[in-house]
């Protein structure tokens, strides 16, 4: 029998979030686990990495699955780069990063920790695919998402993925008969119309908080954020060379010489 | 007479950082400016906002030029949605974030606070450009770059920048005289091979600090590090499309529906 492939899990949403909780049982089924995740919630961290303080990664015991399991005081980014230098003996043949509670489509995708995880196994060359739930809440339900989850991360294990490239998966929240399928789709235009919400410490001094909602600007039909609005699972091939070589060619016709 | 752009300057090295003192200095020979940058480091912050916490930003006054200046509690990021939502009485013509103190060139791109704010900008649709120095020191000397920051920025007001696209400048840490120019360029394949120094607190408990060591894997000459090791300062179209586009046939052929 061929050996199980190694599978490293993390998130951003902390080690002991149910998204992640969901996304273990799921690759038990596939592999051998490992997770190494943060041991708080890091949403919105970017691809921050930790340079200006020490790290801390502890062997815990969250539930009774085959998994072992780290939790780490750094980024989700961090929690990669140690895991591959520190924590596993050899090179995983997958990371995957969630099941985030909340969407990581369109834009989003610019402040997500659960991809930055992703994209930090990609650049050491490890298939890696983020995946997502339309549920920002505590008690959401991943238990549709689950066969969807097992299937796309089977396929990457098969397939592989182009060096330079991992997976951003995203699910809609609603019941398994409602999913329609798979589709693979590209980034949707678009943007967050923030509001500061402002106001005063009691002693007079203004301060905000940031809110904000969503627009699609994207008319397309090809698109994650049509594919979620349809019922579909939506997954964006995502790239970590941001250059945008089309505009090389104009680039040069400037006069940046002069 | 034509009305002076305006003028929009952030960093991720802290208000306070020389480098964003020089570049200060050279956008009040081309514009009305406001300086909104976070009132300490915030290196390796990737594309971070402050979702959990809340923010100031209040006014200061750190040198004797003609800016407006506010010290912000968060991230670059943060600083460009809170400087346009909340300070700025328009949109302004043209956001600068830096010099930075040391390499965002390669993949540096994707950990850099200083891109992200160049980033969250050009969602905004507003031309922006991320400058770095290849010197982390903090007294790096800024003086040969002004030139040349000068030049490029007011190209940018010239030309626009396409929907989408934002530049990111290294400029080499050789004097005045050994810059031979500008190059266009892509951003090089590479990596870092991080080690992590492994430590016990006094109470025995295992700790970590990330250290790492870059590593050019490409060898082509159209790349920002050959520009900047062959002392050209490397301008890189970024762009916040993440959709390997080139790999969406392929990915479409997959089982991924059965």
């Amino acid at each position: 029998m061929a050996k199980k492939p190694l599978i490293l899990v993390t998130n951003d949403d902390g080690v002991n979030a149910p998204g992640i909780r969901a996304l273990i049982a799921v690759m038990n089924t596939i592999g051998d686990v490992v997770v190494v995740a943060p041991d708080s919630p890091q949403s919105g961290m970017g691809h921050a990495i930790t340079l200006y303080s020490t790290l801390f990664a502890d062997p815990v015991k969250i539930d009774n699955g085959p998994q072992k399991e780290y939790s780490c005081s750094g980024t989700p980014a961090d929690c990669v780069k140690i895991a591959i230098r520190e924590i596993l003996d050899r090179t995983p043949d997958l990371c995957v990063s969630g099941i985030n509670h909340g969407s990581n489509s369109a834009i989003n995708v610019i402040y997500s920790g659960t991809m930055s995880a992703a994209i930090e196994a990609g650049i050491e060359g490890i298939p890696a695919i983020g995946f997502s739930l339309l549920d920002y809440s505590n008690n959401a339900n991943f238990e549709p998402a689950k066969p969807f989850v097992k299937t796309i991360a089977q396929q990457v294990i098969k397939h592989g993925l182009p060096e330079g490239i991992v997976l951003n998966v995203n699910i809609p929240n609603v019941n398994y008969k409602s999913i329609k399928g798979i589709k693979i789709s590209r980034q949707a235009r678009s943007n967050w119309v923030e509001e500061f919400d402002k106001r005063q410490t009691p002693q007079g001094k203004n301060y905000y908080w940031l809110t904000g909602k969503f627009v699609n600007l994207d008319e397309g039909k090809d698109t994650d954020e049509w594919a979620l609005e349809n019922n579909y699972i939506s997954v964006v091939p995502v790239q970590f060379d941001l250059t945008a070589h089309k505009f090389i060619n104009e680039l040069k016709t400037w006069n940046l010489n002069d």
